[in-house]
């Protein structure tokens, strides 16, 4: 698979994700999926998502950029929602909130297998301090 | 450029923060440098690695993930570090963490011009909570 074809697959994958097409995650989704080296499997990942997207209803995945090499696709995504509670131990509370996770994705057979990610918490609770 | 040279660039532009060889760092840093939208200059740029580098006096960039494409290098760089006081806003005061920030660095001419930065701040925190 190469570059391109991996990117049209992420590209699908987030499609999947903003349209909470929770049925079809196993098309871009390994069995095995790991995240920050937690060995989740699909069924803890759509849990995290599923929660994630309950906690956050307006989110939205926007990809700003996309780099892609082997099976490899690095991704910097941008947020720009009302998280309802906490949101990485921040009080946000229902307040609009813009910030980015740049996140590597390791792909095994045309899957999500090995998923490193960081959310910029920092920026965060930069802008609920005013 | 291609993508192999690019990398051999970006591992030499490490291999320059890690020996704090500053006098060098305008062979891989573009004169008008912006970090995470900041148009800090290559003078602000390097002052802001050697504050880095006195508040952590063992600073030790470590690439553990690198996807290069076109003009763009992202990588998940590792640290294992002991910061002398706060960093990030968290209280550190020498104490041992390892944390990850993942990194796109956008070329023009050969030189990382456009750097998107995320440290995992949540990492370093859950760290200090034992």
């Amino acid at each position: 698979m190469n570059a391109i074809d991996l990117e049209a697959v992420y590209r699908k994958y987030i499609d999947c994700l903003n349209e909470r097409d929770w049925e079809n995650l196993g098309q871009f989704v390994h069995e095995e999926v790991q995240h920050n080296g937690r060995p989740l499997g699909i069924g803890g990942y759509r849990s995290m998502l599923e929660n994630d997207s309950e906690q956050i209803p307006d989110l939205w995945f926007k990809v700003e950029l996309l780099v892609v090499q082997a099976t490899w696709v690095a991704c910097r995504l941008r947020f720009d929602v009302t998280p309802k509670g906490d949101f990485l131990g921040v009080a946000v509370n229902g307040r609009r909130v813009t910030f980015c996770e740049n996140v590597f994705y390791g792909f095994d057979d045309g899957k999500i297998r090995d998923v490193r990610s960081v959310i910029d918490k920092s920026a965060i609770e930069a802008q609920l301090e005013d």
